[in-house]
């Protein structure tokens, strides 16, 4: 059987350089960083050369860095810290957000601002013309994130920027996937706030961070020991955002390679994907008409539940997703697809693969005959079935 | 130059056998546990696994069990997330609290809340009849920490707990510093909710949890995509939950060794700070009268500065604190010890002492001799400058 994880989007896995950096902080006495003796100056230390780090990847200065636990504790940390310290007007936010950055959003509705959605084409890229429609009503926030999880499409921030600050919105965005996989500044992207992770980027999991313009008025989500300058009380998880540093160079030093190999292997499965689906069954694979992350490929097999053919890649050993992997606990169709007016039955045919560097054209070889198969298999069952 | 870490309230090493526990986690593919692959299925089962070992050391369910990433987190969903769906009446919390748990009740003022301490005596134990006289009025939530991290001193939390049901109040009790050091029941102190963290008990740091009555209406603090049951969404921190679980069966399992190791440990420590004492300068150990954790040892000498103390003892190779590690970035005197109508001089003198399990008879015996001379180096000093 193979034994094969095309779930990058999901999760990634440690990278061995980046647990040999934390080890020194895992296996002997280390000191919390606030502490004044040398344990503490040592984390201390550790922790600023981590910021060092992540900035650089992020385009961004050392002083622009929040580090939180999680891209969710940063999205929910942007958006309710920012709206909480602006005027109840709307907060927009596109159709196609991870639930961390939209319900955060509906929660500040009891707090009187209102929640709404920009809408997205068919394509999955945010409608420009929709965002300045809505940007005519008072908004104090608008959160557009950088390239989607499920189809990886990739929306144009700095516009969105420039509109929002045009009418003196603030403006966030989720980078959690775009880290890593294309180039990304910050100061580009003229946003007042950026959420990015490190289990994306082949760091560890209990990282990640919010970077932050300094001249805005935030409310921390973590009030206590006033770690982060105020901004995020908390011990800080001193390995793991060493880690989530070393992974962030090695990012930026692997991205022109991760792009170019993973988009071959995306391009080798796509042309795959679609002699199958010629024979088998018609097949859609989503956003492929307009710039995506290298990695990541969202198809649908008409007739063919997404669910239950993971569930059967699985059991030939290959890891892929049906949809967003923080939310796969419902069986409802995936709302990114909804919101790209994608007809329901053929949402639930989603699956998503999302490669990784460490890939290669053999196992996606391989993969394509197992999905022939299972796909033949499925079909055949649905025609007893039916 | 000696080489001794005595800050154990602050964080603790980790221990060998929880990080082999995590190592798996680290060191091969894992899975997002929201996924359904199998990589997804093996990271949710150990998540699973830890809950339980985390609800036993807790005598608690593990359906009780909401992971957090650190006390804080846990603190502040607590107190934000209970009072958030309470009456806007007062919140009362002791007057030693961490201000993990002062700040969120101070910030809930701004949706209409009250915050008020309740007051201490002399020897840090809380003043039930002054928590009964402010339970006559309105309260939504009353918040006692079940061990002080800075004088160790113990609260009777399962009487807080009864006289704050009794008028229909909801209670929290910050167990950050009781669990693995003396018996700990979430059952027996019939409290709503409980903090537990992991680095303090040889644990990873990015792993804690608040024990929680499921009836409790509460409101998350981190909205997304739905783990921990819907209250506390983002990715979870598989290897440090992991971590966490080992931590706590290898704390239950050590308790009694702990307490009678670190007790001895503190005894003979404070026998030679009292010799220290009646010849150099008058000294002061706080709440020594009552009962305190086995470990800890929060002392002053009259005439010598605690910070200063501290620094100099680092010089030596010994690492202690002068006051709570996590908000230590202030000079200010200990407000446990202003709360406690120390006075405010004596106060600034305050340093802590916290024994583990792995500190040894000669490290206490080496340390007081260390001790001997930089007090009388340091008060020769203050002659000379006086």
């Amino acid at each position: 059987m193979a034994n094969v994880y095309f779930d990058n989007n999901a999760t990634t896995a440690l990278d061995s350089r980046v647990l040999e950096s934390m080890l020194p902080w895992l296996s002997s006495q280390s000191g919390n960083p606030t502490s004044r003796h040398v344990y503490g100056r040592s984390a201390r230390d550790a922790v600023e050369h981590a910021r060092v780090q992540v900035a650089e990847a992020c385009g961004a200065y050392s002083s622009q860095v929040v580090f939180t636990a999680n891209g969710t504790e940063a999205n929910n940390f942007a958006i309710k810290g920012m709206a909480g310290n602006l005027p109840s007007a709307q907060i927009l936010t596109s159709a196609i957000e991870h639930p961390c950055v939209t319900r955060p959003a509906l929660m500040m509705q009891q707090f009187g601002y209102s929640s709404k959605p920009i809408a997205v084409d068919s394509s999955g890229k945010l409608s420009l013309e929709n965002l300045q429609q809505q940007l005519t009503l008072p908004t104090s926030l608008v959160s557009v994130m950088l390239a989607n999880n499920e189809t990886g499409v990739i929306q144009e921030v700095a516009i969105v920027a420039e509109l929002a600050r045009a009418v003196g919105a603030f403006i966030h965005t989720d980078a959690v996937q775009g880290l890593g996989k294309i180039p990304l500044s910050f100061t580009d992207l003229n946003v007042h706030a950026m959420t990015v992770s490190s289990h994306k980027i082949h760091g560890p999991q209990g990282a990640a961070a919010l970077i932050l313009d300094k001249r805005v008025d935030i409310q921390p989500l973590l009030h206590g020991g006033g770690q982060e300058k105020g901004l995020r009380s908390g011990t800080e998880n001193v390995a793991a955002i060493v880690g989530f540093g070393v992974a962030c160079e090695l990012a930026v030093a692997n991205r022109i390679h991760y792009a170019s190999h993973t988009q071959l292997l995306r391009d080798q499965f796509e042309q795959g994907l679609v002699d199958i689906g010629s024979i088998k069954s018609s097949v859609m694979i989503f956003g492929n008409k307009v710039a995506r992350l290298p990695n990541t490929s969202f198809f649908a097999m008409n007739g063919i539940e997404g669910e239950t053919l993971v569930m059967a890649l699985d059991r030939k050993g290959y890891a892929v997703a049906s949809g967003s992997a923080c939310s796969s606990d419902s069986t409802e169709p995936s709302n990114v697809l909804l919101a790209m007016g994608i007809d329901k039955d053929l949402a639930r045919g989603a699956v998503r693969v999302s490669f990784d560097a460490t890939n290669t054209p053999a196992q996606v070889n391989d993969f394509l005959v197992t999905l022939n198969n299972e796909v033949k298999r499925l079909k055949e069952l649905t025609a007893i079935a039916a």
